[in-house]
């Protein structure tokens, strides 16, 4: 390729810096105006160092956090605190959203304590692969290997795992359920059968719609014009955990109707 | 500094190598054995590419799958899934303990199913706080801001900020219960004051151990000569998941008992 075409423009955004490097082995590339006149160079060396520093707002994001832009060691507690807390309440405020769910589902609830039981391990579920998801594809997109053009592609291969993923968890939770059924290490009434086939299809469904979530949401970010790491592991679960209370008292409603319910 | 001073050895590993051009302004450095003898050169351009593969592992992990090493788009579906299932079934049965800490606690919640409404609120928000916390001392290990050393430093910092977090969100979660009573929005019944005092000591309790757990399991694991970033956004959940509901059931026994427990 010949070398004077490969110029950054002033207003490159620096993951576009990071990425033309990447794709051309060069140590330097001259940085030009939009009229093409020359106002100086960029050096590999301080791409090395850019690229450092967004990915690492890209994981302190991905972990839930604004990005603290500044050292750890250095940074000040307030400053510490109010990058922290900001999504932390967001997060909270949405998983309130859980209180309300769980709201309506009281009455279930009191008549069937034993579904109760196994509301942690369903709704974290959807949330660990949801977070697999999201840091997936987060990452992905920020190495250019897929876009908003792709998410056709990618939910469907998503769906496809989903499936898979939720009916392996779903076999596990079923066998959990029959084992300290037959050695009698816990009582789960004598409904235990229903209520393992409640929380085997609850986490088929909730595992699948986790995975869909945590790869769609940084797509429609970044289409929307928002940075798709801000889909943090703790986003997609909250998004999941609403979702998935919802998705096992409706498979519940559906098995032990007439019965438990 | 005397450029014939900076060799690397042929087994330093690949983060330290990225560590060496890092913090010496160099766009190639020679490689040598044991003995100093000239094995060849390593450019920046290859650092380049090294340290993105190394943050693309370091993101995957963070999100609880296992690093792909192979981009998203090439990958077989059986590669992806083989990838994503292992930590997805290792969490599962980590998971599974939050059953069995249910199940000990299904007397209280069949007394006061209340109580269950804000299971998931409660041990969401130590998650979360712990995702933060893991992900932001996972980045700062890998850049060589802070190592095992320091730990104690990062848990009196860290212990602050969960004081301080969980107040916040016990003041929130404090303030959702008590308009809802107010305004009739949702009937806690007649000790509805009292789920608002558990659930405001509960989340200072939990949010607390999310943080300090977030961000020790990295440098414990370090010691342990494992990968920090195995310490990912759902295990820190997981592990808090558990711990959370004992915090929660146990501030609601010393604030309820004699009362609805």
């Amino acid at each position: 390729m010949d070398n004077q075409y490969i110029c950054l423009r002033v207003n490159d955004a620096q993951k576009e810096v990071i990425r033309v490097f990447r794709n051309n082995s060069r140590f330097a590339l001259p940085v030009t105006d939009d009229k093409g006149v020359l106002l100086g160079i960029v050096t590999l060396d301080d791409v090395l160092r850019l690229s450092e520093k967004e990915d690492t707002r890209e994981i302190q994001k991905i972990g839930g956090s604004e990005a603290l832009d500044e050292p750890y060691t250095t940074i000040s507690f307030g400053s510490l605190i109010k990058k922290r807390a900001g999504w932390l309440i967001i997060l909270f405020l949405g998983e309130m959203l859980t209180a309300t769910a769980m709201g309506h589902f009281e009455g279930e609830i009191s008549k069937a304590v034993v579904l109760a039981l196994f509301i942690p391990l369903i709704i974290s579920s959807g949330g660990n692969s949801g977070s697999q998801a999201s840091s997936i594809i987060i990452r992905a997109m920020a190495l250019g290997e897929i876009g908003f053009k792709d998410w056709w592609r990618v939910m469907r291969r998503e769906i496809l795992s989903g499936v898979v993923l939720g009916t392996i968890l779903g076999i596990v939770g079923f066998l959990r359920i029959t084992i300290w059924h037959e050695f009698n290490w816990y009582d789960y009434g004598i409904h235990w059968f229903l209520v393992a086939i409640t929380v085997f299809f609850s986490l088929i469904g909730v595992v699948l719609w986790g995975t869909i979530s945590g790869s769609m949401l940084p797509l429609v970010l970044k289409k929307l014009g928002a940075d798709p790491a801000a889909s943090s592991a703790p986003f997609v679960a909250t998004l999941v955990d609403v979702t998935g209370l919802v998705i096992y008292f409706s498979v519940a409603f559906v098995v032990m109707r007439g019965t438990l319910l």
